[in-house]
């Protein structure tokens, strides 16, 4: 088992709230489709800002899964 | 418009509370006076701590809006 | 005063609801056996998944307090 | 729409004639298949070198679109 | 004169043609305001993407003048 | 030719004896589906421990191929 | 006062004697117009050469003050 | 237990051999008086030449363990 | 021929036309005496400016070549 | 010997007068307690500010030495 | 003695075995011609693939050595 | 003229007083050799320490000047 190679993707979620909201909402998507998520890393963190207001929160992350089954 | 010339300013907002708000401190507080403001990145995060407790979360935050206008 | 030596450290602190009781905790802990913590600076966030959710948030922090004292 | 997901992949295209046409190469390659694309930001430029000339300006883009639909 | 201040700004310049031409336009932005700029350093270049077809070059520049004259 | 677009991916691989194993391990389970693999950069090594010993050697690569083909 | 908005900008300092001396000179020039200077951070440091021999120091330097005041 | 602190420490093996062996010095050391170790990342692999030739393959490690039980 | 080794070194080409130029005079300077080069890497890219205009483009290279022959 | 293990350990130094002295004054306390220290890598100058002068020199060092001895 | 200048060159050695080889082979070609070699910093890492295998291991160094003698 | 290559080489000098002498010495041996040095730029700075002591300041330097005339 020691041997399993995994893919790292990264992907942007968003959320009008939280950062935290934004990474789940990232997480929980991929969640539907890759078995195996580990660790999710996060490369950056922004804001989309509209007429002056934070109109979302926005988290960049790096996920592994198993890779090639 | 496709030619607009942005310029970038680094704003550090300060909260009792959490990142986003600190956050969120700092990019109403330019939009008081920068028209335009359209995506605010993190380029750090950390705290203030006093008597080994979180006095405050700060964000350190790159600002964009239209330049020379 | 000024020619005070400090020391920093790296702990990681670990929530399953925010990175700022993440780094929180990280704080808190050290808080219990060193004086004069003053900045406390994120180096990484990530997240533990498991089952396709995120299961705790995790902030890498530096924390840096007088030395040799 | 804020909760959108977006996928980040990393494409290298190449022309001999210029970078832009270089990352142009990559993003219209993209555009074939994938939806939505918004935004491709330089990684790295390089060049290929035979017999002491460039025989190719290569761009390496990370290109981000909708995730999963 | 070697003792002189430098300030350096960082703008975003577009283009739909190249980066050579999104990062003139930066400076010449700023050179009908600003005196005495010397240098101006590439920090990130990107494209805005629409419909699948690269819509603008845009290139974030650090650019220095004398500062507080 | 030179016109052709490459992808780039990352994974992990893993190993007991050492990080050229784990490497080789990840390339060559990309070998089986993926065509035209030519540079494989790595990106970041760790080791898993346990019982204070190495339990396994960890590689991060980014392998590049052809795109869309 | 934990939610006052500081302001970060880039000086470049420059003595013909000492880096302490060409970051200096760029935060006494700061502190001429700007209040509440309270942390400056070298970015790079580098020498202008003239014939073979260092001409002058210079320090580039991020400035942090009360934003907006 | 997803609420434990960790400690991260850096430190540096060296063997004749590999850099595999330089690491597993530094991780068995540590092993002896840390409990709980988990991950240990590489931060730095360099070489100490002595006559053109390579003595030693040194590892510079961050490890991470249980802190403050 | 696999253990061929090879030597990198630093060029900055300039062009008063564009980075291509720019970047195409360091590499064809340095194959006037090198040979086998092979990549070259873009590690940064500048302007000078004069008088508020873009005086000449600048690429700063790494370039491979056989080393010791 | 070549398989002696290293500890990194991260101090602030400061001073009023210079960063040569705020680093030394970090080594110098550290050699109070430490043996065998042999490197000490600079990873981040700043200065202290007040009433818009410089109050203090501050430099960030990496100190390594023999572990666990 | 502690006056002399040093000089930094950046090879890339190359093995079809291990990244050990492929460093020492770097070293030792630098050794032929230039004395009292210190230390090689590892800057990159990275593998030749073939029809899905890896074909050598190449390792990125930086050597330091006596300048100007 | 503006077409000028220039070569950038890295240097490590050297002193027992401070940074600013360590840089010079580098500079001022290569000004020997050298003609049309422009920039010197601070990669690194590090210490050598003896006995808990420092032994010499070292500072790690790019230096620029024209190319193959």
């Amino acid at each position: 088992m020691s041997d399993s190679v995994y893919k790292v993707i990264e992907l942007v979620g968003s959320s009008p709230g939280s950062w935290e909201e934004a990474a789940r909402n990232a997480v929980e998507k991929a969640g539907e489709s890759l078995k195996n998520l580990r660790i999710a890393e996060i490369n950056k963190l922004d804001m989309r800002v509209e007429n002056g207001k934070v109109a979302a929160f926005r988290a960049r992350v790096n996920l592994s899964f198993k890779y090639g089954e």
